[in-house]
């Protein structure tokens, strides 16, 4: 890589994030030879820590990542490049300090780059892009200036704009790297891939072959130590309008003309504005909300919270393609079993030539994309049971990474985002106008619940609450279970 | 199963179909439950073989047949009814005496229902069906009588169309089966599942989507024993106009509305009817053929033999749905490998979102369906690599009988016939009109052929002669490797 004169300035450089994803991130990518030479980190927090204390309390992150541990020599070299300045950001005067170093360490280079990530609480934001600029960090001299944002950008529609308008007062669009780190799953970049380089799937990708769709985000986990910053945010807020959206425009979108980050996230626009918008009682009838039982007796949470933990709904795509095929999504925590999985439920045969037993019907195709923790693709289909006239059985057309791909280890999410926030391509980070309209769609639902003096319960380690599967047998449907849904073919 | 009088009449019952593929075949049917009570087989053919002399000789051949040598105890209880008559099929006398023999057994009753199965030398056909309707054993008295006839069917349109003729002047079509045991594969009937009983092949099955179809049966034995009768033959005689047309039927033809095998076998007629008919002059540019080296010196061959032991041919199927998709069919002797397999080869997609390297070409969707010896189906698709860039491979969504279904041994070809012949379903059994057709298919070939001096030679355990490379190269395209043709999927 060529000798660039590069710095990543970390805010929030104390934090979880930061020295169990961020840091180990860069030393991998450092240690595969996809980090420009030369490049450093600085990370700046209030806690008083010395650039060599800096230094250690990030190898005590790095090294709990399996394969890093075995790595000190390339840590050491690695580490040298690792500073830390010490500062409120929300002092205009620490900001100045934190300039000062930058500009020593620069060498007072003009051509130098600075990427600021946001490594910090949602409240910060605001000031820190503000003391930036009033520091005149930010200014762009010959070198760039990028900003990664982490998640929640915002808290509803009106809170993004307004931080959408304080970024752009500093950043022009291009600059500014909104973090969804779904995004950089191998298996989420797989979905274009899947979708856009082989011609066989889109052909049924619409309404004429596809039934509906289901999206799952579970998680075994509950709150845990979040749950007072849960508490406030909700799994609409913390799932539902980043995740699950970003995965339904991955699933729905029409074909990009190109990789270019405008193209891509044109036609993600283009999608999540099709979504047909719910009054708060249409909101109602189409989503259900649930909180797992014992919710209210985790440390942080208050006594009377209805803060959901669990939502599901049903959503239409009011464009040519997607018209009257249901999207069904549903996320919560403290579920059975941790999965991400996308399902399209294809639509029966129009005809079935072979005589079936009383009363059976045809089980429709389904391809079943693994998007964790077994990545993996299932296309279901109906195949003849040997010996037994002509008997048919779901069976499976399989794909699993772990077997195809053996040689290649998965990497993080967060190494793919910040190798593309240094280079400059914005593919795979949420442009403003996303982030605005996946409020839009998600607005009626915060409202519809925030008003609400009761959720319904569910059992930890369930499914969600009966209204889920009620919402489906609406429609004469049933979520799918997890894991393809057929026997003997998965471990 | 009910206790009817039913007798099979094997001709040629000595010979080696009978012992080792009917018998066995039977014996199976019966250890399954799936015969009816008290069906009887009688043998008839020159040797002067007892009852009992019949019995051993055919157990002698079950045995051979793995799970069944365990079997013994049941084996004598379905000795008992084996018969035998011993006599020349071209005396109508000897006949006359093999029908009284099965009026004894059949106790006179007029019910008593007779399947005539032809396992002899195909011009024995007709002095077999000629003496059974003088000796009125196929006189429809109370019971059934249907006569199964094996291929060749014919040795030319002429001939097939006389044998149709003499057929018919005896038995009505619906008496009569001719049997291509391919169709009684499992793997050939589940492309009939594959394809009618799932919502998602049908909608790519044409030539929107389609490149080309490949169907290779190679075969890696040489003529072996049967090197005198196969010099008379080649094969086209052997495998193209009977087996491999019929995969390509099947493949091809428009979906029946019902498994009745009017509905059925019409289709497959639709679909001879419109493969597009060469002059000869036009077959010699669209076919190749060869003769592997050594196939002048097996015994039985005439020393200068110009008889094709393979043959490789583009043809086309003018309808709207398959109008100028070339169907790729070869077939040989002496071959690298045992494989018959169906490869389906899809267009590459319109546009390419993703930038490729220099000079790379996407590779194109493949469906192979691998009917033997490793039963399956690959589905090839391109895969993002993970953690390099958007760098793509061809992965297999894949499909195997033997892990899939595991508690199922899948049968022999001859089960699933005479069962259906017994319940009197031709589904599987083909109809006089298709004969015809396929032989009109190939009619071309034969006389391009039979008029040629010499014949191009490859080497013994090769894909076949140079030339059929060269006809696929003329149109931009290769023989795809058998095999699914992508390292590290198949065992």
């Amino acid at each position: 890589m060529s000798n660039e004169n590069n710095t990543i300035v970390i805010f929030g450089a104390t934090g979880d994030l930061a020295q169990r994803k961020l840091v180990p991130a860069l030393f991998q990518l450092r240690c595969k030879g996809r980090l420009p030479d030369g490049l450093r980190i600085v990370g700046f927090s209030r806690s008083d820590y010395s650039d060599d204390q800096f230094r250690d309390f990030m190898w005590k992150g790095t090294r709990e990542v399996g394969e890093l541990a075995m790595r000190q020599d390339e840590w050491d070299m690695f580490a040298r490049d690792l500073y830390y300045v010490s500062g409120d950001l929300r002092q205009a005067s620490d900001i100045a300090r934190l300039g000062q170093r930058l500009d020593d360490l620069e060498h007072h280079e003009s051509s130098a780059n600075r990427l600021f990530y946001m490594s910090i609480a949602p409240n910060l934001y605001e000031p820190a892009i503000q003391n930036l600029a009033a520091s005149t960090l930010a200014r762009k001299d010959g070198g760039w200036r990028r900003v990664v944002i982490e998640k929640p950008f915002g808290r509803d529609l009106k809170s993004a704009q307004a931080l959408n308008r304080v970024v752009h007062d500093v950043f022009a669009e291009d600059q500014v790297f909104r973090i969804d780190h779904y995004l950089g799953k191998e298996t989420v970049q797989n979905l274009l891939v899947f979708r856009f380089a082989n011609a066989i799937f889109e052909p049924l990708w619409n309404r004429n072959y596809v039934d509906s769709v289901q999206i799952t985000v579970a998680e075994e986990v509950a709150v845990g130590d979040r749950a007072g910053y849960y508490d406030q945010s909700g799994v609409i807020r913390d799932m539902v309008q980043n995740h699950l959206l970003q995965l339904l425009t991955m699933v729905a979108m029409e074909p990009p003309s190109s990789m270019d980050a405008d193209s891509l996230r044109d036609r993600k626009v283009d999608l999540l504005k099709a979504i047909r918008r719910w009054s708060p009682e249409e909101a109602a009838q189409n989503a259900v909300s649930g909180q797992y039982r014992g919710y209210l007796n985790e440390s942080g949470v208050a006594p009377d919270s209805t803060t959901p933990t669990y939502a599901a709904m049903r959503l239409y795509v009011d464009n040519w393609r997607w018209k009257d095929v249901p999207f069904y999504l549903r996320t919560g925590k403290a579920m059975t079993e941790k999965a991400s999985e996308i399902v399209i439920q294809f639509q029966r045969p129009p005809h079935m030539m072979f005589s079936l037993e009383q009363g059976r019907e045809l089980t429709p195709n389904t391809l079943s994309i693994f998007l964790q923790p077994d990545e993996g693709i299932h296309l279901t289909f109906q195949a003849k049971v040997p010996d037994q006239g002509m008997t048919m059985r779901s069976s499976n057309l399989s794909f699993h990474y772990d077997s195809a791909f053996k040689e290649q280890e998965i990497p993080e999410a967060y190494e793919r985002l910040l190798q593309d926030a240094l280079a400059g391509d914005a593919s795979l980070f949420i442009r403003s106008d996303h982030i605005e309209e996946a409020w839009r769609v998600i607005n009626p639902l915060l409202q519809a619940w925030e008003d609400s003096s009761a959720v319904e319960t569910y059992e930890i380690g369930s499914w969600g609450p009966d209204a889920a599967a009620a919402l489906l047998a609406q429609d004469g449907r049933e979520w799918l279970r997890v894991g393809g849904g057929h026997e003997g073919e998965r471990a």
